[in-house]
């Protein structure tokens, strides 16, 4: 399935939005005249300095265009070609990456679990990461979680905690892909102590920060907690591709939405739309839906008949197909209105005789 | 050799200049709200288009981040991980991306020779890619070029073309390393003919279009004029990390400079400024100079006493530090003021007592 | 789990056992003066005849060292880095490979079913290989099958070929790991007749096809049944460091026991001999078997107690441990002498008191 | 160029030769019913205990199956995949394995410099391993040299002291690739203390240290000379596939003939040979050659007419086309008789009016 070409569409997904007027503004700003290439500029030397205080650490910082870049590049950090990464069966470095992460690293297996909610468990790493034999099978050497997961839900800080320990017990260290890190950290708690929580407090040691799905034009940042795991990533960043010339406009970015805590409030907006989302449609005949989201995303099932006429008005992606489960999404502007007429649409179509 | 963090330059590189207004104002409109991601937008079939245009042919084109990704994606299609390319010394390819094209290809080989002016020659090629012993070696199967050199040197369309019959009658696709592919198209004639004589007309399989340079925020595209040799190369893009979710904006770039010639306008003003530096700095005592330049670069040899003060002054790159040469280059924002105020700067550091 | 050092069994896999007589003379006799290298020798042009014989069809064939590379090298000539690979989750190159199917093909993904029996059926593939969303997902290029399976069960030639149909609808190419295609050849008719029907006639296009663990020093071949799928192979053999420079040594094996058909005298006696321990060991109390073998391998459950000391006294290995289940294998060279001293040996650790 | 098939000869290549009688009455030995494989058995033990005895250090040994795995595998542990293998361009590595290293690197880069008689220099190496530019180029990280060299020459064990000094002040491990290290051991001096001289005395951190050329039937071991190195090797010899199921017979070679010195014998043979033939061909009007041999091969020059008809007649190998000059081997199985006829052979070309 693929998006018609040129449609377009609210729900359809965060990656769908725009750059956010803050960031616009930062690149506009960085726009004036020349800056020195590939990171020696003023700018990336403030974003790096910006993701140090909020995580209160010296952490290494490298910011790459995209989240499976981000995924990949951490991850054959953690791990190289004759290893295995444990991660859930939903997990996008799984099935939306198209092997990335096994090229990135030289070969690298995935070894996968489809526990309940899209969210691993500490038993569930512990049956995955046994090897059995020898040389014969890859070395389970990386757990990668995702936060807030592919199905919107989201790990505490204590059941994170526990799979780190479990990971480290096993000699695995620990990737977080955080895609959507903002809308996590904006629903379990929101402040920079609540990011902390769930990871560097928690034992993760790299993870992915995403920028694009919070109002950035196309900016991640790999951030290893665990500085030790980042010798040498800076000559692959380059090897991979994923080493920006014009690196100011990436870290511009990133300085606006860390400035006074922009990040989280831009996540916080998409979260409460997609409340809001719920709260406006959970109602509506026909429409099933398990309980108010954690972050910026739905799961409805539909009657099979009213999903294509609805998606044909506007667009959004199938979820499961064999228990027609759709994906909305809300995000950094998403309005009431947008809300409250796409609302109306779904009560049409659903009310409409087949 | 590394910049100095935060310094600034106006003629350390190209690269370190910012977005030219068109392309910012392109920008700016494409940011109006939600659009399809990963290139199912119209600003994506509309960039297609126009290069498709330009080339007068139904040539399959993949935007990406950067010239490395550009090259490598290209390279990777031309060639597997069992065969060699052919290529000159100098090239970026085998200097300035840490075995990208290793990498990406899957192991492949380069093959290179150290011709005069950074240009490969018919004798050169038929040399290097004779495969001695059966499996033993790796098969030459892909030669690649730039235009302009990374020296500034130009290939006429002839020579180009006489290179190209060369490579395919031995077996070779050929690529087109095109970071500067504007500057070149500006020289030779300014014209979309003049670009079609030296690529698809002269035999070029694929190149690599840069945009980084010329004025985007950081934006080539791969352009396979021979379609056939692209196949496979949607999903490749996408393993690789190189396929934007927000790819209106690498588009809407495209579509700004190819209106009306744009490209052209930017490029020919940065080859002229460069023809104005040296007009204003040939003639001072010390600096050494071949001769006008061909595109935006000039690479003068100094006194060596005076690189470092002059470099302190105003960043610029070594090129052979054997015969104390450096390269000074010209970009679309270059200015004539620019160039009087670098030029008297010169002329002050190189009368300074030693 | 490791084999101790040192230990000896007659029961613990058939890659335990040696050369069989006619290999081994086979081998003085090539052993005369010198011979070209790398295949350019007349045993090799025998061998690959001898295999085109028994295939009726002109096969490309390549001798390799062992079953892990014949594997890989097959794989990596069906799919390329971006694709992916539906096997049993049982598989070898699953399990015991460490990844190098990743490796080998620059990247590509293991789909996996983990069916009953350790085969794979028509719906399981069909539902593996249904790719979701465009390029993000790695495309399924091939179906890997083994016969016999990793649990000493077969395919019958229908199934092989419903299942060569349902690949090669979905655009996939079919690989056959046959490490053990002499002892399901056996089985299944004992004749190349027997064999084809499972392989070429069935729609196979590339197969391992296994010596070391019928007899021979350490030598497999792969077997392109779709001669166009070996376009490149050669090269690729000698990159990933399988191409023997004495290929003479591979190649005479294979002479020996193509001829007149040692190749399935020697996997018979195998099978039978699996059948013998079977009718000896089943009816010991406390050991717990499906059925009668179908090729070398039995898979009984034993009382807990009694894994450890009869694994001291005689080394095998385990195969479920959740299920208290092990594994025992024949091989060309077990003895009924062999086998009724083991049966003795469980009955008597079997029959002692805990 | 390619050895005609079925093509026989003498004096084309030391590894056209056959297996030693020493060898092969081990390979008989350990063909005595069942053994561990993958290395746990009693033959490779002892194989890995009498190469630390040679060597004198708890060296890591890993058996594989030829000499482009060896250099391959021991290189992939000296460097990862950004980084760069200084080596000459005449290096087995560079010329003779498709890309191998490469492609086992995960993408590491050679720079190769073309200093006279194959052999490296400091000056050349200080030279290539000079990384201009921050992490756009690939990091020197290993140094690769060959002993004997492919032309034959040989390094003093101070020459290689010098060069591992150089390296290590630089930030390079060694390797060597000893495909020909019983030959270089034999010419300079015939002794374990000879070998430990220009080997672990001279500061190199991993070899491969070659058997198929010296009386083996294809067995060659990476020796971690530094078994830091060494982490994690175990998992890549399987990954690419060089961990033989059969291990004891490669092994019950290397016992063979590291019994009592025999590798010296057979190698001094063999040197003793090429010395013969040079005293009997160099006096033969039109053969040009610059002196004795130092090890096992000569390379002479001889009128281009007569070429072809002597290679018709006994084949062998071009080295440089341009110089009319081929290559003659010795093997550890080469008689005075073979040479002697082979002299006159040349002699009779020679003296044929063309």
């Amino acid at each position: 399935m693929k998006a018609p070409r040129g449609t377009s569409s609210q729900f359809a997904s965060d990656n769908w939005s725009g750059i956010c007027p803050e960031a616009w503004a930062a690149l506009a700003a960085a726009n004036a005249g020349h800056a020195p290439s590939y990171g020696s500029d003023d700018w990336t030397t403030a974003a790096t300095a910006a993701i140090r205080s909020v995580f209160e650490t010296e952490c290494e910082v490298f910011m790459v265009f995209n989240g499976t870049a981000a995924n990949s590049l951490a991850l054959s950090a953690l791990c190289r070609g004759t290893d295995a990464i444990v991660c859930h069966a939903n997990a996008h470095i799984n099935v939306d990456e198209c092997g990335a992460p096994h090229f990135f690293s030289g070969g690298a297996k995935l070894l996968t679990a489809d526990t309940p909610h899209a969210k691993l468990t500490v038993d569930a790493v512990e049956r995955l990461a046994v090897t059995p034999h020898d040389v014969h099978s890859a070395r389970p050497r990386a757990l990668s979680l995702t936060q807030a997961t592919e199905l919107g839900t989201l790990y505490t800080a204590d059941e994170i905690a526990a799979l780190c320990d479990q990971a480290h017990r096993m000699g695995m260290l620990v990737h977080l892909d955080g895609a959507r890190i903002a809308n996590a950290t904006a629903a379990l708690g929101g402040t920079p102590a609540a990011l902390r929580s769930f990871t560097i407090d928690a034992g993760v040691d790299a993870l992915s920060f995403g920028g694009t799905k919070n109002g950035l034009l196309g900016a991640e940042a790999v951030i290893f907690l665990n500085p030790l795991a980042a010798v040498g990533s800076a000559f692959v960043r380059k090897q991979v591709t994923q080493l920006s010339s014009k690196m100011r406009f990436l870290a511009a970015q990133f300085n606006a939405i860390l400035d006074e805590g922009l990040w989280l409030d831009l996540a916080s907006h998409a979260n409460e739309m997609a409340r809001e989302l719920y709260s406006r449609t959970s109602c509506i005949d026909g429409v099933i839906l398990d309980g108010p989201p954690a972050v910026n995303s739905v799961f409805p099932s539909l009657p099979r008949p009213a999903i294509e006429p609805l998606r044909d008005w506007c667009f959004f992606w199938d979820w499961d197909e064999s228990r027609d489960q759709v994906r909305w999404m809300t995000a950094w502007d998403t309005t009431v209105d947008d809300i409250e007429r796409f609302a109306e649409g779904v009560r049409a179509v659903l009310a409409a005789p087949v």
